[in-house]
């Protein structure tokens, strides 16, 4: 059976039409994917990925947060399955391969060992986590943390978007909700493929990326509150203006990144002024913000670093601003034993590798602190990812379900 | 009759009363006023304002930009009335003054010239000009510019707010396109009574500030592209950070207004960035800027220095900066003979004074290009305007309002 296996493939047509197949659920002009979680796109979604899996063979359970899993039978179905696997959402203007190549990868690799009759000993479970992104409703990867016992399944379904919509409003609307209790379906390990967003592997010019690391982040919400008075008349000197005082705070995050780095980020991404005119100095107005690294002590410093700076800020400019901490999580240690098969299986292709730490969240961080995890990056073009240009190539979207295929086979052993 | 009239004073609680009676029509729960121009509010306040000028036997008459003109018969008809009048639309969070006391306190003079019988030689016009503020269309006071003759009446009737309505479309929603052509109504001056919108008559002392100059304006529209990529994969070094480049130009900007004061200011009041999240670095924005000086030269070299400077940063952050300039209103240097009638009216009424420049534009100043114009100031709390804290004195507004009385019958002259 070893040889048999060895000289598996999966099939890079059927991996590639499923995944520009299910680009047409939320397709942007541009070329790209629009498909905010539980919205009507990721419903669609969702309805395919059902149907499919259990095309597959495989029985799909829901869990109370809408996540996924299709689970194929082992020989011995007393061990907890290995899981695979990623998400189905995007970002508000996102690409054809965040996530999704790891979804779909994951239904390819049990299509595979179907047509290749190969029962394995350990069952594996095929993962759709819900809201990776983050986009509609925050935290990011909220599924995943409350299956790895982060958030109470409550806490998650209580969080609303933007027009006020919570998450189970927005979980029944869909009819997502399922009847499994969070964290119920039990795996033994995960194994994650996913585009690299970043621009290591293609300047290297490396096919696979065998994930030892995921940076920590801690996310923000801030608010200021200047005075809103007359553009005009109101001196320089007298003004406290929320806008410049924001500008200030974006190119200081943006230094002190730089000054921690090169192993560290720090981003403002978003900022609302409260009823702008053109004629009118801002009052008030939030903003959102993060930091990410690799290093715990990197991003502790970073958070220590930046509230003096912001409070000196404030005080000059007279303008009060109020930073909380929405979310924080540390750097990710992948296993050594699933990082090991993944490198393993990667050699064993003769795909070029390197490690790497994944700088991007992702659902394997949550669940690397409840079971053995790892994970597979393959290039994406110029590192662009959360952009409708996020591109990757059908040979390097093949390596890296090959390597996903052989990881599991792996792990699962292959039934004698 | 010189006697009779040197005595003559408006009616301080009727006037007071007016004012507080009208801020119902879109009045906030912060004590201002939320009465976008052509919206439902202003229409209630435009049927109240017809029913009193007609009730103090003017008759109205409407353009086609939806300006309202009360006329006060003279003596002598074929003489063009003095007019008299400001705005009674408002910033979306503004206050009970700006605009309003002008018109009011007009509407306050005829009714006390009703009350003592007297007659004057020029017939009155009260006016209410459509769109001062410019904050739901631009630019602001539009409808006096078009009077002025800087737009077409049609440019103006296409502009269109955020929504896309037209500015015809609004005017036929509340029932206010008139049928007179903008302009028809020949006026032989223009008087305008505003709150000072700034901090030096309330910092000295004086209740009157007799307005010889308005600063000139220059409105930009700007829009930047950078590139949306992932905040976490994407290194600091290889960004190109749309709101990181427009933070660095807003404090370009406002060292540029310092660099040239005191007689000059700058602001960015406006930014909204595309499709914005947390963990995606923002890549297009649009955002608003102005300049405004009294002086023409310093006005035009913060133009100049300007642009050089966004290029710099436009380059180095390999970020697409577009700047267009929406509108420029050179400053203003108000008739000899109306300035002078202010002054002497102030001092015959005794009221503390000195010369100012008004920071705002406006409707004045689009006046002052086509007949004789002047503008009365009154000091409002901490120079606060556009906000809904605006606040002004009952005695303040009643001096300003004698002033225009009395402004107003030495250019009239009284009938004898």
């Amino acid at each position: 059976m070893a040889k048999n296996t060895s000289n598996l493939q999966i099939d890079s047509a059927r991996l590639w039409g499923t995944i520009h197949d299910t680009a047409k659920f939320g397709a942007t002009p541009k070329g790209g994917v629009r498909r905010l979680t539980l919205g009507p796109e990721d419903k669609q979604v969702r309805d395919w990925f059902r149907t499919a899996c259990e095309a597959a063979g495989c029985e799909v359970h829901i869990d109370a947060l809408g996540s996924m899993f299709g689970i194929r039978r082992g020989r011995d179905m007393s061990k907890a399955p290995i899981g695979l696997g990623s998400h189905l959402d995007t970002q508000p203007t996102g690409g054809k391969y965040d996530g999704i190549l790891g979804t779909l990868a994951a239904l390819e690799v049990v299509r595979t060992l179907n047509d290749a009759g190969i029962e394995t000993e350990t069952p594996l479970c095929i993962v759709n986590w819900t809201n990776e992104e983050g986009s509609r409703f925050q935290p990011a990867m909220m599924a995943s943390a409350a299956y790895a016992g982060d958030f109470t399944t409550d806490d998650i379904l209580s969080r609303t978007d933007a027009e006020g919509v919570s998450v189970g409003q927005a979980l029944d609307s869909i009819g997502y909700r399922g009847a499994e209790p969070v964290g119920q379906i039990k795996l033994s390990s995960f194994v994650e493929l996913h585009i690299e967003q970043g621009p290591i592997l293609e300047a290297e010019n490396k096919t696979i990326g065998v994930v030892d690391h995921g940076q920590g982040i801690i996310w923000y919400n801030g608010t200021m509150t200047g005075f809103a008075s007359h553009a005009g008349s109101t001196p320089m000197p007298l003004r406290r203006d929320a806008l410049a005082t924001f500008s200030e705070v974006v190119l200081a995050v943006e230094k002190l990144a730089r000054d921690h780095g090169p192993n560290a980020v720090g981003t403002i991404g978003e900022v609302v002024v409260a009823n702008p005119s053109r004629n009118v100095i801002a009052g008030d107005l939030t903003f959102t913000m993060e930091f990410r690294s690799s290093d715990e002590a990197t991003l502790a410093k970073l958070d220590r670093a930046l509230h003096p700076v912001v409070a000196e800020i404030a005080a000059r400019r007279k303008v009060a601003i109020d930073l909380d901490t929405l979310w924080r999580k540390e750097p990710t240690h992948f296993n050594a034993d699933v990082i090991k098969a993944v490198e393993t299986a990667t050699n064993m292709l003769g795909y070029s590798n390197r490690r790497v730490t994944s700088g991007a969240g992702h659902d394997a961080c949550n669940m690397n602190g409840v079971m053995p995890t790892a994970m597979i990056f393959v290039p994406c073009k110029d590192g662009v990812s959360h952009n409708e240009l996020e591109d990757a190539t059908q040979p390097d979207c093949t390596a890296g379900a090959n390597v996903l295929l052989h990881t599991v086979l792996s792990l699962a052993g292959v039934a004698q």
